[in-house]
């Protein structure tokens, strides 16, 4: 397969639409007021599974044919496309062989269980990840899905652009959060080829700036450390999201952990929805006014809604 | 005036409509199936200032000549009331004088603050609040406009009923909460002439049952105690609602408080949105299995969605 275009994003968007949300867009007149923009949030938080990484796991399992279905599919994750490929797997009857340390939240085992995937614990190493998934399927015959490093996922991520785009025109600006780039790549796509005009950015925690490092670089950072509250950035880029964020992205910008929260809580306590710390990078470089954003239409992709409610950023 | 009809409903949708929001009906694919039940939620938690309150507030004030409004209106809450009343007399642009206990929450007094409304601050007992709305009312001229029991608050918290059945059919159950009883009085009105068929359901917490006592005994019970998460409905029925609810509602039913927060957890984990205490009530009668209601399709008010983040129920 070669890198999508608009024409696997939209045929990635039929296949996937029986099984996910078109999710709406909202305002805030609060928010509006405080940073002077009209900022149109995408609410991927009310996504099937909680968040936008159903539209890549869906895509990548729609566009397998029934006997490459057959021993199932698997992958390594401790996050959304857990859940997410779980889920996705089930409207195939398929198994879906998950590898997840054994040290991840229980609410993410739970979510995997709900959706009927087979959870196999590691230890919490990416050595241990790796290696576990491989004997995995050796020993199963599965079929690897990667959580972001893999065409069809980035087609189906990219479907949440394409809804943005349908519903808002002439956006100035839009923003991703970027952790191992699927999300990010696939904006940049959709939208270069619909919107020329609307600048892409990514955000990304600054204490795991390896994308940031790798966009400026010209060379793909490896991971950094982990150490950022926004538990779904953790990953680093790899080759194939990297190839087109190099291309295609127009800015990567980073925000403090403090910004993070700090959005995070302006989302919950204004907007009255839950999203989790990653969902809050976003708003988080306006907060900081990394950018020049004044009038600006801008949109913005709250990725997810999946956070631990008895373990919250700002009552540690 | 006369004890409200569906005419003032429908006048009071007219009068506010330019100053409230619509809120969206959403459903939840987990909760249809934990519960066998169609439930549509009606979010009044993204309602301006965060609840219904806004509703028969902003009626109460566009009900008056703007000659009564010459000196401000006055009121005494430490609840949702209090910010609704800044922000509709900002509307009008008149004072909005609030007598609010000394030991309200910041992010209460804040918020009135925000709206424009001039805090008043009281020793922690209706007494004094009483009193010193009074000697507020005395100095100023002020027109008081009481949380619940004034017939315009009644006819504009209505309102929200109306919303629901002009979208969604044949409910065979509207629940809501009832601490004042002004949403559970005005919805009652609007359906029993809009929707005959359409059962009126009260939801209080067992532990201030007065107005389920109230509605049992026949005689309007004084407040009980004030000992519930659900801080929004800790004031006890007055005579005009409990008229309205002793003729028209169908039944009134407890709960506890482990139920309150148990579906409060579940609308914020699955659901993604930011609800009060006072509005999982509702729900919490379902998960209790208080009513029978396999496959009925039933209506919920989700009153509002302002709580303390840094003070949760299940952090305690």
């Amino acid at each position: 397969m070669n890198t999508p275009d608009i024409f696997s994003i939209v045929k990635a968007a039929i296949k996937i639409a029986p099984y996910i949300n078109d999710t709406p867009i909202i305002t805030s007149s609060y928010i509006t007021q405080i940073t002077n923009a009209s900022i149109f949030f995408k609410c991927e938080n009310f996504q099937k599974t909680g968040s936008f990484k159903i539209r890549g796991a869906t895509n990548a399992i729609m566009s397998l044919h029934d006997n490459q279905l057959v021993n199932g599919v698997a992958t390594h994750s401790s996050g959304n496309h857990a859940s997410a490929l779980a889920k996705a797997a089930s409207i195939k009857k398929c198994k879906a062989y998950i590898v997840m340390p054994k040290n991840s939240s229980k609410i993410k085992c739970e979510a995997v269980k709900y959706y009927g995937g087979d959870i196999i614990y590691c230890e919490p190493t990416l050595k241990s990840r790796e290696e576990t998934l491989k004997q995995v399927i050796e020993n199963t015959g599965a079929i690897e899905i990667h959580p972001y490093n893999n065409y069809n996922i980035i087609a189906g991520q990219a479907t949440a652009a394409l809804e943005f785009i349908k519903n808002i025109n002439h956006l100035n600006l839009i923003i991703t959060p970027v952790g191992g780039g699927g999300l990010l790549s696939g904006t940049a796509i959709a939208i270069k080829q619909l919107s020329p005009n609307t600048k892409v950015i990514g955000a990304e925690p600054i204490t795991v700036n390896d994308a940031f490092l790798s966009f400026y670089s010209g060379e793909l950072h490896p991971p950094t450390n982990v150490n950022t509250i926004a538990d779904g950035l953790r990953t680093s880029l790899g080759d194939l999201t990297f190839n087109i964020i190099r291309n295609k992205v127009d800015d990567i910008i980073t925000v403090s952990e403090e910004a993070i929260i700090e959005a995070m809580k302006l989302i919950w306590t204004r907007m009255k929805i839950i999203i989790e710390p990653s969902a809050a990078v976003c708003l988080a470089i306006l907060l900081e006014k990394k950018i020049e954003y004044k009038n600006m239409k801008i949109g913005i992709i709250l990725s997810g809604g999946n956070v631990d409610i008895y373990n919250l950023p700002w009552s540690k």
